[in-house]
C-alpha cells in the first residue's frame, strides 16, 4: 500500500457493462439488464432480490426514448421493480453523481447494498436529433439560444488553450490515439480500431479546431457497479475494491461566466474532495479515467486533477505521460472516445474500469498491480464535476 | 408531544415558495430563485454562501425548457453556482425523493446544512405539447405507445375502485371540491376559488370517469426546504421542523403488471418506511399532504396510508374527515388539485405546507397546534412514492 490504510468509504463487490455501439432493437433498460447480469455474473453469492437495497440511475436525456421517470422501469428490468430506485441526472457525470450519492445512502445508514447503472440509448435517433437532444447540456437562453453546441462550446475553450499554453491540434489528436489504442483491446468498446494521427488531423472539422476524431460519439450502452458497506464486503466475494475517496465541484454552467476557461473550479474542487477524503495526492495514482468527450477535455483534465502542472498537458501528451506504459496511465478502457459515451452510463463505465483494473480482470488491457485509481466524470463543458478514488483492497 | 422523542433525522430551519399559477417570461430558475428567497427571508441568521453545502433539486421534464442539468443552473440564480448540485428525477414525486436523499446526506456526514427545490415551468407550451411531454411519466413501449397517457391509466384505477368498493364519481368531486375550498386560503396557489359539485360533476370528461375538475392542472411553479443537521438547527432559529420518518416505495411502472390496481404497494412501502423511522401510527397524525394530481389518487391514499380501512375512502370524504376542521384535515395547502401542480416541485411544496403548518405560519389555513404531519409524493401512477413525516420541535 502507498498510503496508510484510510477506511473505506463502501465497497465495490461487483460491476457489469454492455457491449457499447449500436444496439439496434433494445430499450436502455435492456442495455441496463446487460450490464446488470454481467455483475450479477461476478458475484454469485449475491442474491439480488434479497440483498439489493436500492437501484440509483444515471440518465441523461428522457426525450431520447420519450421515457420519464426511468428507474423503476431499469429496477424491474432485472427483477427489482419492489426496491426503492432514483434518477439522478446531470448528464455526462449522471451516474457518478449516482455513485456519490448511493455512497450517502450507505454512509448514512439507510442501505446496506446497491445497484448504481448508468444507461443510454441515443443510435436510433437521427444526427440532427441526438444534436438536438444533447445540446440540452448547454445553458438554453445564453448558449443554446445563440447556437452553441457542446462542440462548439469545446472549441472555444480549445482555441483559448492553445493561445494561453501553445497546445497543438496534434496534441489532441494524439489524445484520440492514445485513447482508440487502448479501446482496441476492450471487448465491450465501441471503437476497436486503431487510428493515426494523420487520420485525426484530415478527418473533418466539427468545431474549428476539434475535428471529427477529436469528438466523442453517439453510442448505445449501460454500464453498473454493486456497492456495499465495508463491513459485509467480504459476505459477498474476495475480490472486491475499496472506495475511498468522493468529491465533487460545480461551476457557473455558462461558461462566459467562469472565471477561467481553461480550467475548471469544479474539477479542482471533485478532485479536492476525492483526494483529501482518500488521503492521497496525484503522484499515488497508478491509473484514471477522466472525461474526454472532446480531447481538449483529457488534456485539461490532466492539469486540473494534478497530473502535470498547467499549461503542460499538451507536452506530457508528447512525452507518451499517459499511454499504458506510461508514468500514469489515463483512459485504459478507450475514454469516452474510444469505447464510446452513452452519456449516462460514461461515469459508472469508468467506475466499472476502476473495478477491473483493481481485480485485475482487464484481460489485455490490464495495467500490472494497480493499487489506486482515480475517475472524473464532466456534466457539460466544465460546469460538474464528480471524482473518486479506488484501492485495491 | 404524543410520542416518544425519536431523534429527528434532519431539522428544517426555513422554506419558500413562489406563487403557483401561469407564470409568463419565467424560467424555472427564476421561479425557483423567489422560492429560495422567500427561505432566506423566513431565517435571517443563515448566510447562504457561508452555510448551504448543496442543492438538490427536484425537477421532472428537461424537455419542457430544453434544458437538461439543471441543478448548477438554479443554484446559479441564487448565488451558489460554485456549490455541489444535484437533479433527481422521478417526476411528480422528484422534490420528495430529492430531500430523501438529502437527509441521507446529512446522515452521512457528508453535508451539515442543504438547500431542497423543486420547480417546473410548464405553461409557455402548448396544451399538446404538454400533454405529450407529461406522458413521459408512463412506460413508453407498453403504455404511451398504446394512447395511454396518465389521466387515461388514472381512469382505468378509478373505474376498478368504483367496481370493487361502491366509490362514485359524487365522492371524487368531493375531492376537488375540498381541495378548491382550502386553496382559497393559500396566497401561493394557482385557483383560489371554490367550486361545487354541480360544476366538478359538468366539467368536461377528460378520461371517464375523470372529468377536467378531477385532474390538477398544468401550473408553473417552485417550492424549496433548507434542512440541516439536528445539532446545529438551533443556529439558524428556534422556529424549525424535526424530520422524524422517511420512507419510499416503488412497483411495476407498467400497471398491468401490478397486483392491484387500487392499493399503490408504492404507498404502503413508503409509509411503513416513515411510519416506522419515524415511531408513530396514522392515529398519530395531526394533517396530511397526499398526492392528488387527480381525484381518485386522493381517496386511494386515505387507504393506502392507514386513515381508513381499504375501500372506505369514499365514505369517508362523505363523513368529511379529511377537511380542515375534520378528523385529519388533508391537503390544507389545496394540494395539486388547489395549488396546482408544476410536477417536479409538487414533492417540496407538499414539504413547504408541512413546515408551515408546524410552525404556525400557515395563515389563514392554520390548523390548530399541530404536532405530527405526513407528506405523500407520487411519481406516476402509482409508480414511485416518497413519505416523510415531520414533528413540531
Amino acid at each position: 500500500m502507498k498510503t496508510g490504510r484510510t477506511k473505506p468509504l463502501a465497497c465495490i463487490i461487483s460491476a457489469g457493462s454492455s457491449k457499447y455501439g449500436k444496439r439496434d432493437g433494445l430499450y436502455a433498460r435492456e442495455l441496463f439488464a446487460e450490464a446488470a447480469y454481467e455483475a450479477f455474473d461476478r458475484c454469485p453469492n449475491l442474491d439480488p432480490q434479497k440483498d439489493i437495497d436500492s437501484v440509483y440511475v444515471g440518465q441523461a436525456y428522457e426525450s431520447l426514448e420519450h421515457q420519464a421517470n426511468i428507474s423503476p422501469g431499469f429496477a424491474a428490468s432485472i427483477g427489482l421493480q419492489k426496491k426503492p430506485t432514483v434518477r439522478v441526472e446531470s448528464v455526462s457525470s449522471s451516474s457518478a453523481t449516482a455513485l456519490r450519492h448511493a455512497i450517502f445512502g450507505i454512509l448514512g445508514g439507510m442501505y446496506d447494498t446497491i445497484m448504481i447503472g448508468g444507461a443510454e440509448k441515443m443510435t436510433h435517433r437521427s444526427v440532427g436529433e441526438a444534436i438536438e437532444i444533447i445540446s440540452m447540456a448547454a445553458d438554453f437562453p445564453f448558449e443554446q439560444w445563440q447556437g452553441a453546441t457542446l462542440p462548439g462550446l469545446c472549441a472555444l475553450i480549445a482555441r483559448e488553450h492553445m493561445r494561453l499554453y501553445g497546445t497543438t491540434e496534434e496534441q489532441m489528436a494524439k489524445v484520440a490515439v492514445k485513447n482508440h489504442r487502448n479501446a482496441v483491446d476492450n471487448p465491450k468498446a465501441q471503437f476497436r480500431k486503431e487510428i493515426t494521427i494523420e487520420e485525426v488531423m484530415s478527418s473533418r472539422i466539427v468545431a474549428d479546431p476539434l475535428k471529427l476524431y477529436d469528438c466523442s460519439a453517439i453510442t448505445d450502452g449501460a454500464s453498473c457497479v454493486i456497492i456495499c458497506k465495508p463491513e459485509i464486503a467480504r459476505r459477498y466475494t474476495d475480490n472486491f475494491v475499496e472506495i475511498i475517496g468522493t468529491g465533487e465541484g460545480s461551476d457557473a454552467e455558462i461558461i462566459m461566466e467562469r472565471e477561467s476557461l481553461t480550467s475548471f473550479f469544479s474539477t479542482k474542487k471533485a478532485s479536492e474532495g476525492a483526494y483529501s477524503t482518500a488521503k492521497v495526492e496525484p503522484k499515488d495514482l497508478d491509473f484514471a479515467e477522466v472525461h474526454d468527450a472532446f480531447t481538449i477535455n483529457e488534456i485539461i483534465a490532466y492539469e486540473d486533477l494534478g497530473f502535470c502542472k498547467k499549461g503542460e498537458g499538451g507536452a506530457m501528451v508528447d512525452q507518451g505521460a499517459f499511454e499504458r506504459d506510461g508514468k500514469l496511465p489515463v483512459n485504459t478502457s478507450g475514454g469516452l472516445k474510444g469505447k464510446g459515451h452513452p452519456v449516462g452510463a460514461s461515469g459508472a463505465a469508468q467506475v466499472y474500469e476502476a473495478y477491473l483494473q483493481l481485480t485485475d480482470q482487464a484481460g489485455k488491457r490490464q495495467i500490472q498491480s494497480p493499487q489506486i485509481g482515480l475517475t472524473h466524470a464532466m456534466g457539460g463543458a466544465g460546469v460538474n464535476v464528480v471524482s473518486h478514488i479506488f484501492r485495491r483492497h
